[in-house]
């Protein structure tokens, strides 16, 4: 097999009972794409601005530095599909959205705060890393 | 300021001594890009298979289902950069190259895979979601 063959997707596999096992592995699982959406550049960075409470899209779009008014869009849009997220067109003149973690949002977002504070706290050894490796 | 407007750059913070204070959110903050390394498609998978134990190129292939040889190379080029991941040729014949997770790549696959688990485990919650979402 060749480089290029893309190899068959590998079917969810399924318990003795028929239940769905679900395996980001698995190149077709729909819990591969859920974890893609929620740690996907954007999504992540929503997500933890999030934390601190219900936002508005301008406040986020600052908060998120870098994104673009497309993107933070359209990220919105798939995290609050995926229920991770939940918006609210408040009826006031001007009119304005809210943005709030659901309960499950929270939990995953809390996950990745935690790996935010990894990175963050082991960036000296990480920038010590990168400079080892440019030096060979 | 209209959409298409770049925003300059934030610079990365320091605190009163002049130490650099990492912030993912800051776009030009180095963590930024650790982040994204580790939480990249291929990254945040490699890392994951990795707990498993040491494993050779083509194993890894075949555990992250849907990569390519080119994308799994260069993605275990720069977790190894970044100090994730120790790559070690064997001098035997034919030649072997092994991938292990360093200490800090451990860390860090250790809170990938408690995200695993909570996104594969509130799967039917996500799945629910969608088709509300898709039914409005």
């Amino acid at each position: 097999m060749t480089a290029r063959t893309r190899r068959p997707a590998r079917p969810v596999p399924t318990d003795e009972l028929g239940q769905l096992l679900f395996d980001v592995f698995a190149q077709d699982c729909p819990s591969r794409h859920a974890l893609e959406n929620v740690t996907g550049r954007w999504g992540l960075l929503a997500l933890v601005a999030l934390r601190d409470g219900t936002a508005r899209f301008n406040a986020l779009r600052r908060r998120v530095d870098g994104v673009s008014e497309k993107m933070l869009a359209q990220t919105l849009r798939t995290l609050e599909r995926d229920g991770f997220i939940h918006r609210a067109a408040q009826p006031t003149i001007p009119p304005r959205v809210d943005y709030t973690l659901t309960p499950l949002g929270r939990e995953t977002a809390d996950q990745l705060f935690a790996l935010i504070q990894q990175i963050e706290g082991r960036m000296p050894a990480v920038l010590l890393a990168q400079s080892q490796y440019d030096e060979r």
